[in-house]
């Protein structure tokens, strides 16, 4: 990298780890790097690793300790959610309700469970990206056994009401699994499942400056689903396969620190919003999409650049430096047009022309300022060439 | 641990990780921890951690890049492998064969599947825990779709004849898929999957001094198999998820290391071997379970201690530094007795008796000596107590 100034604006897509995340997990890989089912002192230490994050995460979510069960990322935590519920409840019904702005892991499984003789009900959302509880309300059948809702979209930072969308299942029928994808909003949210009806969540390290290949699932105690990987019977038999202790003390290293002076921090990202929201307001023919402020997410800005193809300026603004999305990340190897634009109803012109910027920790002010200077550069440029 | 001696004799278990696994981890981790789904730089360099992986292991087995596929560990390698063939070919029958002595992972992915409907023939061993051919001949049927037989065995080191077990499937039907859990063996044999007639085959990072939390699947590029998560279709469609970077950076490196001065590192471990064993054979009352020398795995060995428990010989080793295992670690959260043991015939009075010793790059001679001089002090005292 030499000199030249880099700015990570792709914090949604995954983070940098934090020191104290990298060395807990050289400490687990060189030291203590025994396995949790050897039953002498290096198995010991290494389960030791697993229970302190194991605490770390069920304290931070108000939850029991048994209630954590740890997996190789987000995705996982989808599927074994959606499958591994679906599956345990089939006898009681097969419809599962969701939205037309998931992320892959959730769209995708549901397309598999379809497959597998379950009907699906995908809720609109409005052109702020959120769910109406009415729609939600109508969808729900006698024989609908999970809703499962992202609490923050990972494409244009919409926030669901996920506290109020708990008590409507609840009070319609409290047998019915409320899952709910919180791979974006962990971190960045003090979340209390308890208390917002949440009966499964998922949620990935790599997104809040821990590990990839790492992250759990919440499953209350009083949820019955069905393992999606079957072995050794670890994690009281949940979820088999040799616990990977660095990932887990990594990602319980990740959620003491980020949940450590939690407001300022989240006060830090939206002040980072705020300055870029602004900034991109007063440029000529750019459209933030979805809401801003505190009814949004703090760490994402989604915007469009009007007469500007997306893929053009992502890679100017990665000549000078700067990193940031088009659409998400997490399938673009599929680039396509997200499925959150377009369910936003954002206009044909600028689905294709849509960039997201998304903060982390380690971003500054005077990062935002310099992305601004060069977008107000750049833009008159791009779009004189587009017109020639 | 102060000054006090540490011989970790429990290799099959899992491993410390190679310093330059560590530091690819690290960089992987903190400056090039970017998404490979990304379009910009720093996703271009995580993608290409991903490939010189890929290349290192696709190089070391003689096939394809695109024929890896990377997974969360060997638990999930074999489950994929499974369950991801078992429904693929479900058209073509329901029959499904493997042995009575495998890992978790293989039986009770099994057991999911013979739920599911499939019928399943397990095949017995002998007293060295060797699978018979004819056995294996008798049960292919027209409706077999796939055989599972492991390399070497986790518990006694025990080595299946897999290339003539592939011959031999291939010449009765081709399209039967030959699974390979090569867990225990990768990294101690040089596999020639080809060659062997092996379409599918799990390997896990953890057991090779690579990293826990990732390992791969060998899949023929003729082999269709059903994905077991689904998302953002990364790998292409086999296996969502976001790459788990520097996981797999840190197998790579793991599988460059182990089989750099691949001879040379085997035969210090058959030296290790021999050694213990020559040890054992003099000490009264002990049996080495199954084979020994060349015609067994160089890097583990089990042994019966007649008069003595398991668990109690365990922690006296452990009280002088000794790490080893009863049974398999794998699945020792439940204990019980161990299914290859049964299997090859142990007689009652060792069931419960036997330990496991098995060997990495980072043990010497003189560890085995010493832990040969505790079982010669600790031995007739142990048994003294029992008596008493």
């Amino acid at each position: 990298m030499e000199n030249r100034k880099e700015v990570y604006f792709d914090n949604s897509a995954t983070t940098r780890v934090f020191d104290s995340v990298r060395d807990v997990m050289v400490e687990a890989m060189t030291s203590d790097y025994g396995n949790t089912s050897s039953r002498h002192m290096k198995g010991v230490e290494a389960e030791r690793y697993i229970r302190e994050a194991r605490e770390e995460i069920a304290g931070s979510l108000k939850v029991k300790e048994k209630e954590i069960v740890f997996t190789s990322g987000g995705t996982e935590s989808n599927n074994m959610a959606l499958i591994g519920a679906a599956m345990a409840a089939r006898r009681k019904g097969n419809h599962l309700i969701t939205t037309c702005i998931e992320h892959a892991s959730v769209y995708n499984t549901m397309s598999f469970l379809e497959e597998q003789g379950f009907r699906i009900t995908y809720l609109p959302v409005d052109q702020d990206g959120i769910v109406s509880l009415d729609a939600l309300r109508e969808a729900i059948c006698d024989d609908t056994i999970l809703v499962s809702i992202m609490y923050v979209n990972n494409e244009m930072g919409a926030v669901e009401p996920v506290a109020e969308i708990g008590k409507l299942i609840k009070s319609i029928r409290p047998d019915i699994y409320f899952h709910v994808d919180a791979i974006q909003a962990y971190g960045k949210y003090v979340i209390r499942p308890k208390k917002e009806g949440i009966d499964l969540m998922s949620v990935s390290g790599h997104k809040i400056h821990g590990p990839k290949g790492v992250g759990f699932l919440y499953v209350d105690e009083k949820v019955r689903i069905r393992p999606i990987i079957f072995g050794g019977g670890q994690q009281k038999g949940m979820r088999s396969g040799t616990e990977n202790v660095p990932g887990c003390a990594g990602l319980g290293m990740a959620v003491r620190e980020i949940y450590k002076d939690h407001d300022e921090r989240v006060e830090r990202l939206y002040a980072l919003k705020d300055r870029l929201v602004q900034g991109l307001s007063s440029l000529e023919g750019v459209t933030v999409h979805g809401r801003t402020g505190r009814d949004s997410a703090p760490q994402i800005v989604s915007a469009g650049f009007e007469g500007v193809r997306a893929e053009v300026l992502l890679h100017a603004l990665e000549d000078r430096g700067i990193y940031v999305s088009s659409g998400s990340a997490c399938s673009s190897n599929h680039p396509g047009v997200s499925g959150t634009l377009r369910g936003i109803g954002v206009r044909e012109s600028l689905l294709d022309s849509t960039l997201r910027f998304s903060f982390g920790v380690f971003n500054t002010e005077d990062e935002v300022d310099y992305c601004l200077e060069v977008l107000r550069e750049l833009l008159p440029v791009l779009r004189r060439y587009r017109r020639a």
